[in-house]
């Protein structure tokens, strides 16, 4: 494949700026202050410690910024292969003035100072925004985020929903709900009353989008009558201890997971929302690991479980993201023939250039052009837009150039097109932004 | 990878006339009238309604065929980077004088004018087989097809029997299978005797293949005693209603499919006929999807599901074909050890050249070449072997380039060979035609 | 991509001196004697099968190897495009001065004879380790192997277990270990011994792994209280017979099976042993057909099973190899998140060029680089390194070229360096040799 040309519509896509449809920036503290902030990203920590690293050295309580990016440091060296470091590399060289191909422990130092006077200065925010070419950023917030003190015109909120399905009967999650909304969750009428009090607030707040992660076992049905989900609710979170095995406990549970998911997809429609189903996430697998380092998955899933909740709303875009790269074809398939089913970016485990790339080929040549949203960096600080972004526009160059320009004969211009839309474009339409 | 080296492949395999070995086309009515039959296809209806299209505009009664296209074509917009909308270009191009690289609003009255007057030639059906370089065409025929009316050397017979084995519960079914034998299949040992009695019929008809499409759970396994047999029989298709969801009536309507497919199975190998097995679809997990626009499927499936078919039917041939790309590694692995195992081209949801590539570089590799099947078109009318068969040359040419020419050093005269052997010659030895 | 690039890099990795970490080695008799040694393996013999020649021409009792090399020859004709023959001519041409692209019925018997008389040499042996640059070979030992009258600084001893945890419900097996250890293993405290004497013995004779093949649906969870292990080991291995399907007696099985297991697990952690897991085979799939040509998998499996035993022994390290292709990517990262899981190989059904390198890009592009084990040539026979090795060092070539070379900018040195390291490195790291 001729570089020139992958490299031409790889430039040409980085003039377009872009929104983010997917972060978990704090608007509060949307830059890092330090390296520490750059480095302590649960890619670097975990990776530093499945090479070799005990917990204990990274998160050793009361460490100072500048002694755990020094330690991690040592770590980079087994490391240096990875597309994660080659994001911190390519970010440091892009906003710092690094000039080396690895960062190590002979010139950390004075990477570690530069890059602290640089966030130092009091638009770095605004600084790196322009240099990435990011002019929105979507959010994650909380269900009880009073979504005051930023500016939601750039921020745009996003009413995440992880809590109240997953760990609903934690009491410290109902008493949040009860504060929030100044309604008990005592039944599943007035749970129901709760939750159209927060999708109430998030919309007088410029929502744009509802989103969850879920386990690969999840096979949301429609609920149950309201008598027996009475009943089911009662004995899932009133009844049974909120950890019981038991197998009547668990049933009950899920019954109301089930009934709390299906309550949020009705809010959705009602709304006029799109809800982001991000799955196939196990959590605490390794309960052991670092903080955010604990999650994987397991393959064997389908998206035949949400078969019921793609019939039952029509209404409701679903961007989905899988984390499993072996569940890209049943994403592909999906999408190519449910109109509510849009792809949604490259997610986790599967964000690296080999799965990117394969992933980009199927879903361009079998899916609506319209209903494919390109990518969103899922960072939790700013300065990681811009190399994930770029990891994701290299990996699309080349697919528009091998499969399009080469062997389908289109011209650079639609090809480019092609790729815009995927970028931006497909990101305004389906959240409406 | 030299583009010259994979033309002159491409181009010298272009030239070899080929025998289609699976497709849908009706032998009395083979070739397209008017656009609208092009572009009804279900690749165009669904992905049209997929990307934003009602149903209702698609499919709405009594449409005439011109303003059907006008509608269709309003679709294309969104779908032209899909490789299907690339087959549909590319056959205008070909046989209807088309030169636009898109169908818009503004072309496609002119092309619906010229096509009709192309295919009202009464030799179409005709040159379009010749301009194809296509001279025989399996179909796929009902259980009660009566087989006559048309020219059984250019369109083979294939008994398909999804009908019997997945419809049995529904007196429509054994009132179609009473009729065509003769005998009420009220009983095994009846209904054995009245599935002989189709395998005669198609025998005498020239049939070269049985052929079934099965959903990913069903794990067909050797049928119980006969003094059993007749209980669960009766069981599941006397006592029961047909939709029954007791799990009593579920069970025993399950090993009768089974009792049904083994039985099927036992004529393949009495009257030496290949057993098509077409793995892993779901039918209508979109029921208010266009036509034949509703099934999609689920990768947890295995081969391992098959292992007693396999082995008790060593002298029948089983051309497997799977709907999951994830399933392509167990259809290498199985057909590189089972001597009845071969592999069937690349079906539907894996009709793409990404998953074409990744499949054809595995079965290459590693599956005997005696016993590949590169392709079929699984068409509904004969405009589309040409833009479909091409597709896959492309994808087989560029792997024959890679990695047979560069990476093992093979000379150009072997590895047309090797294609040459999957596109038709094993076609010819595994169908015996 | 420069085809240059690719065999500058592949030539500077021949030089390197490797050590094999996983072999069938008999160091008694480590290389071929004949042709129908090579031949024999059983890729050649089942692919032969598969292809068409019955078992019984390839497996005829008193066959002679020349005669048994004729048959085989014969079958070649249908399985020329498959990897495993391009290893046997390749072996052929660097050993044994063939100079034809093919082995075919008019030049077989020249070549048999050639390497018969190559063979023959006295340091036969010495020469091929050193034209194939292997210079330790890690072996597979029964768990009752002396490990005696053979230089266990060139032929590692390896514990392989399966018979212990897979088989132990066979008599002959309890008294191979009884005849072993001295100790009749009649309860879990008295097996317990007898494991730890097996690797006390193997610990004499420096033995660097313990390792095991799994089926896909083994759940090695934490065994039970020693009073309920007393009961189910009981239940599964004196009071049942081996092979009953009764459920109580697969479940005391099983449980008995993952006690076996664990504790193995516990002795590697005392012994500082890595414990190979080689996961996802399904013995007997096929058992009609040829020596070592009957087993197959299904793609339905999942790392999470190993969840437990991965937190329960953080201090054992364990190389894990995957039999599907669909697994790569849970290997990927429960490598990367987990300190003691690394990648190894690419085993079996997944060792072709199509998936090595696909899998060979995610691993390098996600796991920390001191974690991975390039490869291990499996081998029966000495002659077998060389092209299995060759092989995975052009996939590794062509990664590093793409990937890190021209699409990620790094110099020439750095990639081989890389790739030094998971070639080389690594195995010396990671099995302390």
């Amino acid at each position: 494949m001729s570089e020139q040309l992958v490299n031409r519509i790889c430039s040409e896509l980085s003039t377009l700026v872009l929104v983010d449809p997917h972060t978990h920036i704090n608007p509060h503290s949307p830059a890092s202050k330090t390296l520490a902030d750059i480095l302590g990203y649960h890619y670097y920590t975990e990776l530093a410690h499945s090479a070799g690293m005990p917990k204990s050295q990274i998160e050793e309580p009361g460490l100072d910024p500048k002694t755990k990016v020094g330690r991690l440091v040592e770590g980079l060296v087994h490391l240096d292969n990875t597309i994660q470091v080659s994001w911190l590399v390519e970010l440091c060289r892009k906003f710092f003035g690094f000039s080396d191909d690895r960062i190590t422990s002979s010139n950390w130092e004075s990477l570690y100072d530069r890059a602290a006077a640089k966030m130092a200065e009091p638009d770095w925010e605004d600084q790196c925004l322009e240099m990435s070419g990011i002019e929105r950023v979507f959010l994650t917030n909380d269900f009880d985020d009073p979504l005051t003190g930023f500016d939601t015109s750039r921020y745009i909120p996003c009413l995440r929903t992880d809590d109240l399905v997953f760990h609903f009967t934690n009491p410290t999650v109902r008493a949040r709900l009860a504060r929030a909304t100044g309604i008990e969750p005592t039944n599943p009428a007035r749970l129901k009353d709760a939750i159209g009090k927060l999708f109430e607030h998030f919309s007088r707040h410029g929502v744009k989008a509802c989103a969850i992660s879920l386990p690969p076992e999840f096979t949301p049905v429609r609920p149950s009558s309201p008598s027996d989900m009475n009943r089911l609710f009662h004995a899932a979170f009133i009844q049974s201890a909120p950890d019981s095995t038991d197998s009547g406990a668990v049933a009950s549970r899920r019954s109301g997971q089930e009934f709390i998911f299906w309550t949020i997809a009705e809010f959705c429609a009602e709304f006029k929302l799109p809800f982001d189903l991000m799955i196939g996430v196990n959590r605490r697998v390794y309960p052991d690991g670092v903080f955010q380092g604990q999650d994987l998955f397991d393959q064997r899933v389908s998206l035949i479980q949400y078969k019921d909740l793609f019939n039952a709303f029509p209404q409701v875009t679903f961007p989905v993201s899988v984390l499993s790269h072996a569940s890209n074809q049943e994403l592909v398939s999906y999408s190519w023939i449910f109109p509510n089913v849009v792809t949604n970016a490259h997610w986790w485990y599967s964000n690296i250039p080999a799965y990117i790339t394969l992933d980009t080929k199927a879903r361009l040549q079998a899916v609506p052009r319209n209903k494919q949203i390109g990518y969103y960096s899922d960072m939790y600080k700013l300065e990681f837009a811009w190399p994930k972004f770029n990891m994701y526009r290299q990996c699309l160059s080349r697919v528009l150039a091998q499969d399009f320009v080469i062997e389908r004969g289109w011209n650079e211009d639609d090809a480019l097109s092609l790729g815009q839309q995927v970028l931006r474009g497909n990101v305004e339409t389906i959240f409406n932004v």
